[in-house]
């Protein structure tokens, strides 16, 4: 799209002395301010409803539209809005394509898409063809890399906004963390470490729903499942790569500029061999379940490289498959120190004692963010541990204001775009590949602006 | 070589059904039994002089001859056999060539080389030449691939035995572990980790050595420098890789059968950026130091991954340009829990409570290997938290016995060419590298013997 992008570039950039900058807040056209913001929501399973219910908390917002195929999360949802003694938006059900009927509802000021993956990228495109200027998804963006480019230079197309909703850059103790790392507590970052480490065996299968629309155990997956089973483990099935790497990846991505100073220049993933699911469907349904025949594909654990142009190192890991507590394994490294979660434990040379790991508890507490140190009573019974309230205040914030969300359309194809290289990666011999740049080298003259104060 | 091959093979296997196999018990011809072993040592630096007090304590052990160019060196190591009340050795000097002239010693049963780095190969080759059977070397075993191909190929043409004296293979905790993996605990492996972090800068860097001979601190290396800096600091200036990876690759080798069943299959390294030890030189010595102006070649981190031919993947790091604590790194996995070192942690399915990691405490005493359980007396007062008794005991029953010692050529060899393997793939762009196969396909006929009992 040569002539969409000549015309995105005029639009948003400054000529300054012959060079053309892109600040962060002219990204896209500013829109106009609002007090109160109307969203729809597409997909009001276990996870929609979650930001449905916060959603409805808040005095600025108005649910005008809901969507969902599932008349049993239908139903929970519209008993959480009677609850909420808000008035009741308007249903969509029926068909897969019931969304495009809320899209075509009038005067949205944004949407939330919280439906399974390979949904999001398709329903992104749809939104942004029917005008709405805010789009927010859960993780992931996209399925293939071409989904990745095609976002991109739709939201720049459509002079809109595109936002990801990754919750963990909003995680207390990573916010602490971003907050030392910008006060230059831990020198100048050389490494960082991140990942999903999550024993999924009980959301990959179940045997249905029970009465109570909880899950049953079981070693069913796809249409005898419920819930995340009934999608999710579909790509175990037939993908190897690093299938969820944006909550490893994008605080730390944060923390290194990506996108904003500084970019992904390649990668490369190795991977195990696939034993973990099947173990768990013998175990859960024995030798004789018909699912003890399938072969998945995802190898139990996908360790990714990724070297920046800066020249720091990232290093994700994705293991899913297999009994372990749970753990995002963040290290955030510098040339002072060094912070990692999985003993919470942190070093700052000249002020721990020599050789010797800090509880990270002190530190977390001195460096808290300016975010949780205003909005910690909002947080109060908001989803994973009130991380869930930041990326629904950022949206919703952004939209009254008519600015950039907080995190944006690159940050999300970056970020997500992993999955489909660690694949290519994984399939080639575990081949280094290049990190495409989603940003087209506006990169190298944008800002960091995220979390920079206490607002959103 | 393909004459000497043919020989080796002829000589060292079986034939059995129209197969060749060649097992550990006679992967080199058998050695006459001895009840006491002669001894050279050639370096007696402070690793040497530890080697050399540990040889010392040993009835089995005669020193016949020590060799260094350094007279105070030296001079420390002839007050330390005095103190022990045996025979002086005869001693080589003078010059960078007269460990020639130790090792024409006559009757020399094996020789422990503890040099800098790029003595290793060429004096294990002379060694070999001279008609010594057993030679002992400190890590690493070479600098070029081809000297870890050199010295191989010169062990089976002189049917010889090459151990590099791996002593973290003997760590109390990495013995538990192997235990416990070999008993299943941890499930089927597939995923370990290892490395080497640890902040050198003060190893890297002095001002050279005090009238007492220890260090005193500074920004000097090479001529200016004692000790390690006078060599070891070189390697950081032209070199980028893993200059280090045996301390962890080599126990986590063993818990998956490394040449024994399974193999190294392809690497990839990536490098960060190089700070820590310009910071450290303008931290000790100022921005007007000289040394300031030197630009280093290695990278702050060096991450490597290794994909096995079984399934199984490996990360190591290398990390010793900047503060931080002493760590491993270790992890070791499997379908079943794993095992973390840097939180002293452990999880075993259905014995851990769910998704909570116990103490390693508990499990690493309950599984305490039988090796510790034997000579725990022994390795008191032994370097390294005793460890350094284990390496030189295995040496020693070896030759004592006229067996295979417990690491092999090709466990030093594999282990140590990841050096070189990781300089090739950082300097392609981080290119995966193919691994190469040191035992020239004998690993799938070659047992694990390591560690099975409580003699060596």
């Amino acid at each position: 799209m040569p002539t969409t992008r000549r015309d995105f570039v005029k639009n948003v950039s400054v000529a300054s002395a012959g060079l053309l900058m892109t600040t962060p807040s002219n990204l896209f056209a500013a829109l106009p301010a609002k007090s109160k913001v109307r969203l729809g929501i597409i997909g009001t399973g276990f996870r929609g409803e979650g930001h449905l219910a916060l959603a409805l908390r808040r005095a600025d917002v108005e649910i005008a539209a809901i969507c969902d195929v599932d008349d049993r999360m239908l139903a929970r949802a519209k008993n959480i809005i009677d609850k909420s003694g808000k008035p009741m938006p308007k249903v969509f059900t029926g068909s897969n394509y019931a969304y495009r009927d809320l899209l075509a509802t009038k005067d949205l000021d944004g949407v939330i898409i919280a439906t399974p993956w390979e949904w999001h990228a398709p329903m992104i495109l749809e939104a942004l063809s029917a005008g709405i200027k805010y789009v927010a998804t859960e993780v992931i963006l996209g399925i293939t890399l071409q989904d990745h480019w095609d976002v991109v230079k739709a939201a720049e197309a459509n002079k809109a906004h595109v936002m990801m909703l990754e919750n963990v850059c909003y995680r207390r103790d990573v916010l602490a963390v971003l907050n030392m790392v910008r006060q230059g507590m831990f020198g100048e970052i050389l490494h960082l470490q991140g990942g999903y480490q999550h024993d999924l065996r009980g959301v990959k299968f179940n045997g249905g729903a029970s009465p109570d629309n909880g899950t049953v155990p079981g070693a069913e997956f796809g249409d005898k499942a419920f819930s995340e089973a009934h999608w999710r483990t579909n790509h175990s099935l037939h993908r190897n790569g690093d299938l969820y790497p944006t909550h490893g990846v994008g605080p730390v991505a944060m923390m290194v500029d990506i996108n904003r100073g500084n970019r992904f220049m390649s990668l490369s993933s190795f991977s195990t061999k696939t034993r973990g699911l099947h173990n768990y469907i013998v175990k859960e349904g024995g030798e004789s379940h018909p699912n003890a025949k399938v072969r998945f594909k995802l190898g139990d654990i996908v360790t990714t490289q990724i070297h920046c142009t800066n020249g720091e190192t990232i290093l994700l890991q994705h293991d899913t498959n297999n009994p372990r507590p749970y753990s995002l394994g963040f290290r955030v490294q510098g040339t002072n120190g060094l912070w990692m979660d999985v003993a919470n434990s942190i070093y700052v040379e000249g002020v721990s004692k020599d050789d010797e790991w800090d509880s990270a508890d002190q530190w977390l507490k001195k460096y808290d963010h300016p975010l949780w140190q205003r909005w910690s009573k909002e947080t109060e019974g908001a989803g994973h541990g009130g991380m869930d309230f930041f990326v629904l205040h950022g949206f919703v914030e952004a939209i009254k204001r008519g600015t950039n969300t907080p995190m944006n359309v690159y940050d999300a194809a970056t970020w997500s775009a992993i999955t489909p290289l660690s694949e290519a990666s994984i399939e080639a011999g575990f081949q280094t590949v290049e990190f495409p740049d989603f940003t087209s080298g506006q990169w190298m003259y944008r800002k960091n602006d995220f979390a920079l104060g206490d607002e959103f």
